[in-house]
């Protein structure tokens, strides 16, 4: 074979460079240096010192003997130092671990263990907790406290505070590169519902990627003003601290997630774009009339996670929202499959384009491949909306693998392809639908019943606010449905009057055979803890 | 140093693919297989079949023995074959050459012995100067006719036709990805203007990137409909043919580049974008006032290549056209710097804005390093919109280098940049201006005149249709500019007239001391053959 398209033809500087998100900032500052970046109460941060700032902190950083593949952690709400973070930890060539801020001291105290925390980034309304693992923790990390003017008060733990430590750093810092862009930009434990937490490695490619899917997939354009309902924590905010500063848009702050603080940034930010589990849009949907006829139509949101029954979306879509569907994990990258919305169906009826979008979709252009596969064989599963499979990806965007966890990366990549453990099917037009994961499949007289469409059918009954189904063991059929209810404020109902209605909507042997209501236990990030529910379901049969 | 973000976190195949283009038809392929993907003339072909075709392509190239790294020249018009290959030749790891159309025989012979052809795509309407180069070359090809419907005729040259060839392929054929994404895409001759092409070598990496840089910076969103006036042997059409696939737009193929069919396609397919070098904008600018009534306003405009005077940007503009003004060069993979315009600048007067817009820019997303550096000590020059230095890049839409000429190729990526022979300034605001090439610069006692200045100049005037400027050796001043003007239709003017207006509208050292009207020659692409002129200097003062 003849060699002339090798040989002198060589990756050199000028011709290869490692991809980084941190180019994303560089350019925004150079090219929109004078626009605002960041808003955060009555602070206004352009684009030029966000740029400074994040320099200053690899400066600092770097200055207090942080080197390339150490890890900084980081303990905050969604505050402008944590957009810093994203830029001026990676500009180190070290690794950016955020702390899901609902964790107690013990997995904390597991995580900077297991991470090897070199630096801890610290907000003080978490100094209680955060205290508490530091004395579990046998890691002696360099504390830096961030000291929020917007925030309620709390402890400093350390010797340094942010903005003293960011004096000390140098606004011109010239930051490293990326050696090679599989180095590892950040680590991501996810709240494992078993066993200690996982942590999941990210590199400079995929964070760079994923950004521009995001932009990509949700149509961005230029400029947007985002508001931060999305944990900066959950998935680096599935990757848009680094999309927002590519569209050299707005990131508006937000410490606490409520319909009044949401709704006050929307107004008084002119806000265009949001990012929220499908708790966080159930959360407006529920908010009081008076709150939401304040609020402007077209905003758009942006949600993924668990499977928003599609009674959410229509209801958001009522409201003026233009919601877009996207899905994905931790291991992914946040979202990097969307459910691509087609003009021809705007003509269908309300309920059918609700359903329509409730689907998951089709891979991001940043992600190479997405196909629901039969675990055992890993055929791919036929296109006609029924057959279960397991959801799995290859690609770009796909993490590098967990953390000093060898055996438990394998099998998540085994036969070539990641394993979400999410079950769907494959429609006729190639779109997935998420049945389930793999451990909330209900089988019931040997028929697999998915908990998400029966918990689909209870959103449609108009009395109920939140709803969970999970497995309960049956003496005849094995396993049989068993519903948790959230009634809406001043709504009552019956078992009966739940199970019936179910019965209206499904194959009978689906509907629920039992109802509990009450408070649902959730996580961080808003998805119910099943793992709770089938407890309770245990103690429930063992105390009958 | 910890290993620990190294050990047991590997590249593979669920967490790293070779990026490349084909993935973008093989998604739209999925998503929208029923939209229309390209139009020509009453051919209308859908994404299912756009695919169906490349993999058809792909197959039947396989059949006949192409493999990784073998060379498949093209010469076509933009017709929708020619965006077949842009997928089906790099689907067998093959790399796609295209011809310029407006070469003669002996400069195509020359690309088919250098570029090793294996296999030619060849319409009908090129057959007698493709027989010709043929004969002269040493290379025997495999010849796939391209007999288009709706060309004007002429030979085939080889056995097989290209839709009989395409008829022996498999439209489910299973296409291979680059076994690197470093692997050999596009193989791209420069119309160099002196000594002989070089062949400008494309990586699948580089592709993929820069068709993602020119839907962001154009903020393409989806399903535009792209009209096909920039010649896809340009460097592979700026990348727009996997652009507008990933957009799931719509291509509107075009034989000619004439204002009727310009203007015809416009309305008939309800265009909403096009590509041009400024030579297009400045025919449409004037065509006749008949055919530009019926143009609908709002149609968004690329154009890059010879600096256009702001003159034709003001003039577009007033027509209702929305331009974007881009530079590259086939080296850079056409276009990576953008003008990228900002709100504040709407309320500035007209030829201010026509002025800030024709300013080369800013880099795309994609490409990782511009800047404007003294070519002797390689530091950059100050920011002040005076100081000219070369402008060069770094990152990955940058060539691979040249074919075969490990030499040229070292030299054009001196000192870690890809040094690009245009010379510009960087403004206070960090956007580049070219003020020309760098052997287009005037020298005249010892102070440099920029070509492009006085040409801008020059196109102020309301007779002025077309103009170039190049040095004239001088005895006092060693240089002077020497002006090359093509009046509009029915115009006049004076030598003394034309200077005049360039008095008026630049220091009098840099206006022109002699006008010779008449036609300006032109390359395949619209820019005027500068080097044609400085020989007609040279004879006009031997002949003097």
């Amino acid at each position: 074979m003849s060699r002339k398209y090798r040989d002198g033809l060589k990756k050199v500087p000028a011709n290869y460079q490692p991809l980084t998100p941190i180019h994303l900032l560089s350019r925004s500052a150079l090219v929109h240096p004078e626009r605002i970046a960041i808003v955060h109460g009555d602070r206004r941060i352009t684009y030029k010192d966000f740029y400074a700032n994040a320099r200053r902190l690899a400066s600092a950083l770097t200055n207090h003997g942080i080197k390339p593949e150490d890890t900084v952690s980081i303990m905050a709400p969604n505050i402008p130092e944590f957009l810093d973070a994203h830029f001026g930890v990676p500009m180190t060539g070290a690794v950016l671990n955020s702390l899901n801020t609902r964790l107690d001291a013990k997995a904390l105290a597991f995580i900077l263990d297991h991470a090897e925390t070199d630096v801890l980034l610290t907000d003080t309304a978490y100094s209680k907790v955060i205290k508490e693992a530091l004395s579990i923790s046998s890691r002696s990390p360099l504390i830096i406290d961030i000291d929020d003017l917007l925030s309620s008060g709390g402890e400093l733990l350390g010797r340094l505070e942010y903005k003293e430590f960011l004096a000390g750093g140098d606004p011109e810092f010239v930051w490293e590169h990326p050696i090679d862009e599989w180095q590892a930009i950040a680590l991501n434990y996810t709240s494992g519902t078993t066993g200690d937490p996982k942590g999941v490695v990210y590199s400079h490619r995929g964070a760079y990627l994923n950004s521009l899917g995001n932009q990509l997939s949700w149509v961005l354009g230029e400029h947007p003003v985002y508001l931060w309902t999305l944990p900066m924590f959950h998935c680096n905010g599935w990757c848009f601290p680094w999309t927002i500063t590519a569209t050299s848009g707005t990131h508006v702050c937000l410490r606490e997630v409520a319909v009044n603080a949401i709704s006050a940034a929307i107004i008084n930010e002119s806000v265009t774009h949001f990012c929220g589990a499908p708790i966080v849009l159930n959360m407006i949907l529920n908010a009081e009339a008076s709150v939401l006829a304040k609020l402007p139509r077209g905003i758009k949101a942006y949600t993924a996670g668990a499977p928003p029954p599609s009674a959410i979306i229509k209801g958001m879509e009522a409201l003026g929202f233009d919601i877009t569907h996207s899905y994905g994990l931790t291991e992914v990258y946040g979202p990097c499959v969307v459910s691509q919305w087609k003009d021809e169906w705007n003509d269908r009826p309300e309920d059918e384009r609700a359903a329509l979008k409730a689907r998951q979709g089709v891979r991001y252009i940043t992600q190479e491949a997405l196909d629901v596969l039969d675990p055992e064989t890993m055929q791919p599963v036929p296109s006609d909306g029924k057959t279960i499979g397991e959801i799995m990806f290859q690609g770009n965007t796909t993490m590098e693998g967990y953390l000093k966890n060898p055996e438990t990366t394998e099998a998540a990549f085994a036969d070539g392809w990641f394993h979400s453990g999410d079950l769907a099917v494959k429609h006729p037009d190639g779109y997935l639908e998420i049945r389930d994961r793999a451990k909330d499949i209900i089988i019931s007289g040997g028929e697999n019943i998915s908990s998400v469409e029966v918990e689909g059918a209870l959103y449609q009954n108009p009395v109920v606010l939140e709803a969970a189904v999970v497995a309960k063991p049956h003496e005849k059929w094995g396993e049989s449905p068993c519903a948790f209810v959230k009634l809406k404020p001043e709504k009552t109902a019956t078992e009966k009057e739940i199970i019936d209605h179910c019965r209206n909507q499904l194959a009978s042997f689906k509907a629920p055979k039992s109802v509990v209501f009450g408070e649902l236990p959730k996580t961080s990030t808003g998805k119910i803890q099943k793992f709770v529910l089938r407890e309770r379901v245990r103690n429930l049969i063992v105390g009958s």
